[in-house]
């Protein structure tokens, strides 16, 4: 071990504090105050371990606790890029790059390869395990707005064709969930057929 | 699968978020407000990563990052214990206990097993995992505290005394990182002997 090496591990951890002040769309499910990306993350974790019967029996899961902890880190320079805003998704690929070269780059060179490799295997979404994580990263925002009795669904006005459109990872990757997804959709917006009016 | 059974894991999921709202007595470290037990949770689940290479070679990396996920939830229950409050940890075992049997009582009866042998793994701190789970939780609270400019320990009037004897975990289970807690704790105390006057 050196000095140097700590060095860059302990400002990696400190610097990745900041995700707890990064605020996401959705709120916490009681509705007080928006969740934050940081213990969204945590809640992916749990997810992860709690509905892993539904993934394929051949997922890592040691993976997909490691794509899902370090998934939003880039969010501390690039912000959480709300789901359903087209504009904002345009830049989102340059601004998180330039983010995960930053925060990665605090880590020694290895590990700042190794949490890169992380981040871009949940972003490519090509492997069981990033495909796991991703269809958990939406439907967990569908529990918190379940919850919360519409969340950023009814504060943004999202249509069902969208909520639909965005879940569609949960159809492909965890088919068994659908019709539970389903269920929670159409009973919002039965009730509130268009959200906004609600 | 069977609707029962997804039901309960839901309600296992969406029981859980209310660990956003546990305030622990660290701040992030900004400063600006406490950390939730959701957040910090997260963040033990990224140390684990990054510190890897200080933990015993044959340390289970998977059962580690499933440990600190758990270790509080009982906490939605049983609140937050201070660390320094030893009037408070006399009652703390039983509170715990209690919301162990509640909290993961929702999930079914093999999960419940299955997440609660998590929960006593990490309390009974007995395997190489929980040791360097549990080292970790101590240090991570160290970052928090250095990098808010004493948080808890100044808040509270923490002793340096107090303070080392908390770290002993990780002299014990992360030994080439106990110089760098020593660096730390010297640092601040020689600035602030007695915190409550700093």
């Amino acid at each position: 071990m050196s000095d140097e090496r700590l060095a860059q591990q302990v400002a990696f951890l400190t610097e990745a504090d900041k995700l707890k002040t990064i605020l996401r769309r959705t709120p916490i499910t009681d509705g007080s105050r928006p969740e934050n990306s940081a213990e969204h993350s945590w809640h992916l974790v749990l997810a992860a371990m709690t509905l892993a019967e539904y993934a394929p029996p051949d997922v890592g899961l040691r993976r997909v606790l490691e794509l899902v902890t370090v998934h939003d880190l880039v969010e501390i320079d690039a912000g959480d890029t709300f789901a359903y805003d087209a504009a904002a998704y345009e830049t989102k690929a340059a601004r998180e790059l330039a983010a995960a070269e930053r925060i990665f780059g605090l880590l020694p060179a290895d590990q700042a390869s190794w949490f890169r490799a992380c981040w871009d295997e949940f972003e490519t979404n090509q492997t069981i395990e990033a495909k796991y994580a991703n269809a958990l990263d939406r439907l967990q925002a569908l529990l918190q707005n379940m919850k919360s009795g519409g969340g950023s669904w009814r504060e943004h006005g999202i249509t069902r064709t969208d909520v639909l459109r965005r879940m569609a990872p949960v159809e492909r990757e965890l088919p068994e969930l659908w019709q539970f997804v389903l269920d929670v959709v159409n009973r919002f917006f039965s009730e509130c057929p268009t959200s906004p009016s609600c």
